[in-house]
């Protein structure tokens, strides 16, 4: 069973459309595919890109094999066995641009751009959907965590309740990327190098006659990593006194200990009451960890009603973004190729937010310079020249035309950058700690109204003047 | 990077216990965890137990290798070289008995037992709740769309925005456990043996001039697998027309043309429309399939309105059970080895409800034996008799003791199976398909009143008043 090789990872359509289009003889016409979401999860004012290296993997590993060759023979498709063959041929040979990890992202900007021919561009899309859509979503939710706790110690604790086990590590990456500081998953430390943290369980207590013995035994095992679970049995009467005793064992040993954990009950009330009982037991330097079912509201009710609270374990919340598991990312044919140009293409809907935006476009990042202040992202048209002049350029809002501004004194930061040219990588990826690095950075260029987590200011994502009469156009030609 | 090894696919602090244990010289003491959930999800009155084959690869596969050994060597804890010697020599030789997957199972039922070194049992504890937490889960939202639509067919469509590649192929599989016929995700058809089904994309009608040439192009690319997406620029107007053109094409070839699908807009009245556009055009055996944004409310209230839907394609809602993206299994000591004899353990809580049930035991299913239904799970210790023998036994509510009732009359099934006897798998694992007309005919033995979606009434899940005391007992002793 060959469970490493992901280009099966795909749905069936993409393999049927790259057969239809290999019988027609359509099969290395170009295609520029978009990936955009319409929508901000969690109420939130931006949200985190992220999944970019995971992506870098999966094309350069991409390859049909014997296993995967026999599995579509037997499918009731019938796929002509050519066509097989030129699976075994198969490689990404195209160009693939994204945004770097770590960027705030708004909705309908293109975070990354495939242009390739359509038999390679189809099969990916489901792939980078799903890689692309997870990681943000999760970086997302940890930044509005890391946002109510910008100070205190985070630790992504959510393996056992993670959809499946690679929501697990990729989860614990996305978090990390957005401020927290350790996981505790295991692999996901090996695999990413991130930090791991751990201390113990209730059945540590359980296997143990008494409470103190069970806190005894682990500080003399691990004396410098001591964080003692105390709500086994009755945190305030037994849990902490144990504790303190065992911080005076440590002492005496020349130690210290680290923290105490609280995981039930009302987290408001036990902190301040075990801070007091710690305090007066000359522990004041002991730390308080808080776990159970914690998000950012919790987190930050906790802090309004002074909890003493110094690290916080968040785990099923983060972990699954259980207010909004799913980020609707979506990939989008913008231009195909035809008689050896591109032509822009639409997708209608009912739905105006469902209209796509055509064209081959490139998204620049408006900073103003006196401010450094990022003012709008603007999606022009690939030729348009005044935006790479540094020209004035008009903001508009094309639902309330008259909301509109000129901007003449600004930086134009491209944000799409070259990962594949021509199926060769020619990005170099950073390490996780620069992404997290940059992240942290990247809000500094936003003003706070833009970042709050409760009804943040919306930030502009404009079209060109051009780039809209080019979508105008389009949809008056399909209706006419 | 080996990414194929899930051995370090567990929390950190299982090591540390792990490493304290082996430093006092209680690693080969034997511990008993139950796995089970305290809560069903979705307000539904069963869930659907799954994740059992995944739990034992994953324990076959359980391994330290070099990369492993290496990465805890570098930890802070310093663990000492005798113990990763130690790990180096980790096999996992335990017993295991757990629920056959697709079984009805309810709150606070152990659905798996480990019986084993606690050295061993406590390092499996994260990913056997990862495993079983999250196919349990999607099954259980799975059936309920089968509740609603339990002669159509269903597809499982999700993938995209599944959270990462693993969640996309367990979550496949749970589905089809549940009584989906497919899903798009090729890896889990090529893995598991799930039939696949796949159409073409927006992106298919875009790379063409016009909506009616790609159609025919499909056509005549994949005649016998034809299904038209008809909403890419106007569903009634121009989609189902299109559609119908190309049945009439595919007639003239002696074909049938499947299926067209709806993917935005008031399903309810376009598929009303489109069936009587096909019918009145002579195609009333094309099908008709609706996607978007699917879950089983949706599809109710669609059949409420007589929306005229034959095929359902269910994906985000259902591959991340949106309105309860986690299970809250987990995995309590129950009893552990203390001078070569097992002694009971509890785990005390503010909340009644978070306290565990002590001690090694058995479930029963209750039969009645004149109806063959299903009356109440039973939980009993390992030695008692009289339910082995089929004596008279007695149900009770233990908060309201008053309500109980005495049964005589009973078949006592054993829901626990042995999947491992010391290490050795010694459980055939049944068969995907196997698993699959398992569930269905479990169904059978549930009045219907258990399994509504709405309100369902609840199923009774009892201790044997031995178990009972025994509970009542420990709880007075730790606060005593």
């Amino acid at each position: 069973m060959n469970y490493d090789n992901l280009t099966l990872h795909t749905d069936k359509y993409q393999i049927n459309m790259m057969y239809a289009h290999w019988l027609q003889g359509s099969h290395k016409e170009k295609a520029v595919f978009e990936v955009y979401f319409r929508k901000l999860p969690f109420g939130n004012g931006y949200a985190v890109f992220a999944g970019l290296e995971r992506i870098v993997h999966y094309i350069r590993n991409l390859r049909f094999g014997d296993e995967e060759i026999a599995y579509l023979r037997t499918q009731e498709e019938n796929y002509r066995e050519a066509f097989l063959d030129e699976l075994r041929q198969f490689k990404f040979n195209g160009n693939l641009h994204a945004v770097p990890e770590g960027t705030l992202v708004f909705p309908n900007v293109p975070l990354v751009r495939v242009e390739a021919s359509v038999f390679e561009a189809q099969l990916v899309e489901t792939a980078l959907l799903n890689f692309m859509n997870y990681q943000t979503l999760v970086a997302t939710k940890a930044s509005r965590v890391k946002q109510v706790a910008p100070h205190d110690v985070l630790l992504e604790f959510g393996t056992r309740r993670a959809q499946e086990a690679d929501a697990a590590i990729w989860g614990a990456r996305a978090s990390y990327v957005a401020g927290f500081h350790a996981t505790s998953n295991l692999r996901a430390g090996m695999l990413f190098g991130i930090p791991t943290k751990g201390t113990h369980a209730h059945a540590w207590v359980q296997a143990h006659d008494t409470e103190e013995e069970a806190f005894r035994k682990y500080a003399e095992a691990l004396p410098d990593q001591v964080t003692l679970l105390v709500d086994t049995y009755d945190t305030l009467k037994s849990g902490v006194p144990n504790a303190i005793k065992t911080a005076r064992f440590l002492q005496s040993q020349g130690k210290r200990m680290n923290a105490i954990r609280l995981d039930s009950g009302d987290l408001a009330y036990l902190s301040q009451q075990a801070r007091k009982m710690l305090d007066e037991a000359g522990f004041p330097d002991v730390l308080i960890v808080a776990s159970n079912d914690l998000d950012e509201n919790i987190i930050e009710g906790l802090k309004t009603q002074d909890a003493r609270i110094d690290i916080w374990g968040v785990g099923t919340q983060l972990i699954t973004a259980a207010d909004q598991p799913a980020l609707g990312g979506v990939y989008k044919l913008v231009a195909r190729e035809k008689n050896g140009e591109y032509v822009p293409v639409i997708k209608i809907s009912g739905n105006p937010e469902k209209v796509s935006n055509p064209g081959f476009k490139e998204v620049y990042r408006i900073l103003n310079k006196k401010t450094g202040k990022a003012e709008a992202d603007y999606l022009a048209l690939q030729h348009e020249a005044d935006i790479k002049n540094g020209e004035r350029i008009k903001l508009f809002d094309p639902i309330h035309p008259y909301i509109h501004k000129y901007i003449d004194d600004y930086e134009a930061v491209p944000l799409l950058q070259a990962v594949f040219a021509q199926g060769a990588l020619v990005y170099e990826l950073p390490t996780l700690e620069q992404i997290r690095d940059y992240h942290a950075e990247q809000k500094q260029i936003f003003w706070p109204q833009y970042l709050r987590k409760l009804n943040p200011e919306v930030y502009r994502v404009n079209l060109s003047t051009e780039a809209w009469k080019l979508k105008m156009d389009l949809i008056h030609q399909h209706q006419g």
